[in-house]
């Protein structure tokens, strides 16, 4: 059977708003897609279409950045050393963030409120790293490097994307990367 | 009421090696208390008594490691570099797991058979990470760099602890925590 759907303007980001804002106004358990629907305008099904549940609002995002930094390594030359090029990866994200603002700080403290979203953020990081390093060994990293400048990646990555949320985005997100991986050199450095 | 029960010999190693047996045999998900505590000879209330749920088995001593490494970083002096009063402190942990080596492997087989247990992992490595940033700031380490040696810290723990794993426990795992810092210094050191 062939359905025919009415085509719904924009439906996905109105999906998106109506549940960001449910979920800081209500909490991330207390809403149901019923409601999310419902505030967006739209219908339970149309949720569907989007989005397989609730969840899924806040991590759709996850797969495309993880595709997005696995690419943009890709293209760094095989001469650029590993941790340069993971921070040049890293970097082709900020500007994403940075249009997304308010989506990104919004996200953040629903996921701060949730135990369970924080266990699925986690995850997707430890999936990042994984990428990045298969990523790595890719361009002829041994699997001890890469692993390791994967993950100290990753590390430099949460520890500036939190700072810049605390800063409620005024920060430069490009430039607190590149301030983090250098002072990632200095404290690896200094030791004996 | 005062409930007089009969002292059980061993009874927490006894239920921590039945239920791995039966977690290695038919899975997590598959393993009753019951089972566990018929495997030991024991009651499900002796079970209760040292276990709050099926999971805890595996990640009871997490906490203890987390006090072990905080107590470990403290007795550090001040003058050590922070990269290095981690590497220390993660050394002590290494005869611990040597002397349990047979039940690391075998704890670490049924983890990564099972999502929600890998989930569990990564948050009690979190909570790790947190605490020795909070023991390096008592220490007068900024914030930052807190942060940030406390990640990579526990980076090199999960990369070189897998390694330990994956040989089977045969390597030195004190020396494989040596060499996997010595290893971060020179892959975060040759970027430009």
């Amino acid at each position: 059977m062939v359905m025919v759907s009415r085509w719904e303007p924009n439906a996905r980001e109105r999906l998106v708003e109506a549940a960001l804002a449910l979920y800081v106004e209500h909490g991330f358990e207390q809403t149901t897609v019923v409601e999310i629907a419902k505030r967006a305008g739209l219908t339970e099904r149309t949720f569907f279409r989007y989005f397989s549940d609730k969840r899924e609002v806040l991590f759709s995002g996850a797969e495309s950045l993880e595709e997005l930094l696995v690419e943009a390594l890709r293209t760094v030359p095989d001469s650029v050393a590993p941790i340069d090029a993971v921070a040049r990866a890293l970097n082709t994200s900020a500007r994403i963030f940075e249009e997304r603002r308010d989506f990104a700080i919004r996200r953040q403290s629903v996921i701060a409120a949730n135990r369970e979203l924080q266990e699925r953020e986690l995850i997707k990081l430890a999936s990042l790293s994984s990428a990045l390093a298969k990523g790595l060994r890719a361009r002829g990293t041994s699997e001890r490097a890469a692993d390791l400048v994967a993950h100290a990646g990753i590390a430099v990555f949460k520890i500036a994307f939190e700072r810049w949320i605390t800063s409620g985005g005024t920060d430069d997100l490009a430039h607190l990367f590149d301030e983090y991986f250098a002072e990632l050199k200095v404290v690896t450095d200094e030791g004996g």
